[in-house]
């Protein structure tokens, strides 16, 4: 179990850099998205040319920033948790990536106990990825794997806007 | 520019990431990698699926531990530099990644100084993305964005060993 946190960028491209490589592997992979989607970015193109990968994504275009969060993103963050365990039960699939879903922890949205769970009883050979900052340490624990990504210098601060291909 | 650095994974796979990003989006991706090459991994199959994803390795299977090293692993530094100054030349591309060329620098393989002229003299609106540990403060001042990966928690130090689709 590999996990990417840490306030740096890279978490979710390294998931998706994991993602290539298994699948030119001929590995099957789900990737499924916590809190992101409903809106417009490159991989979701990008993964229609890639045979055994599988995305779905759950969110509603906008960032959560209260908390507690409204009903619709903890209905959301739940219907994602319940792919997820789906998922991971069915045996279908080498490597399944949980992006973004220490931000949907650490958001309260979702229930550590039963994400800590969800990593003990996976199958033996289930290569399971977590992505998102605030990694829980319990998290961290259960990892065989962590990478922090820290943020040495980011073109955000200096005003720079978001480019299409680039940063979304 | 962006660089991802340190002694952490997933500094080659937030390359290939951003690549496939770049390549939903119908942006052309030229991937160059320094050091690696010769030997058989997930990404050369992958790529093939990707239009506008063109890759090149230079390598010759074999880690380089000596210093200096050999005559042949100056040589394929040097070529991979001459097509990556084509490549950027060339304004074909939209996103240039150069994996690995941190290393090829501090080895020696490189001149620090014909890397910063590439860099200073790229044209406008071409991303270029450098990875490798150990890159060189002269590289990080002139990157727009710099994330270090640090490792947390890796499983060769528990003994494991590389498995295919996963690692490499």
């Amino acid at each position: 179990m590999q996990v990417y946190t840490g306030d740096g960028k890279g978490k979710t491209s390294a998931a998706f850099g994991l993602a290539l490589r298994a699948v030119g592997r001929g590995l099957k992979v789900y990737v499924i998205q916590f809190i992101k989607g409903g809106f417009d970015y490159g991989e979701l193109y990008a993964v229609k040319n890639l045979p055994n990968l599988e995305l779905k994504a759950f969110g509603h275009g906008k960032f959560i920033t209260q908390v507690p969060p409204d009903e619709e993103d903890v209905e959301l963050a739940k219907e994602a948790f319940t792919l997820a365990k789906q998922v991971v039960k069915s045996g279908k699939y080498d490597v399944i990536i949980l992006d973004e879903i220490n931000v949907a922890i650490h958001l309260g949205l979702l229930d550590l106990n039963e994400v800590i769970e969800l990593i003990k009883n996976k199958p033996k050979g289930v290569e399971l990825v977590l992505t998102g900052r605030h990694a829980r340490s319990e998290i961290i624990e259960n990892a065989d794997l962590v990478t922090e990504m820290k943020e040495i210098k980011h073109p955000y601060k200096k005003g720079v806007k978001p480019r299409k291909g680039i940063e979304y």
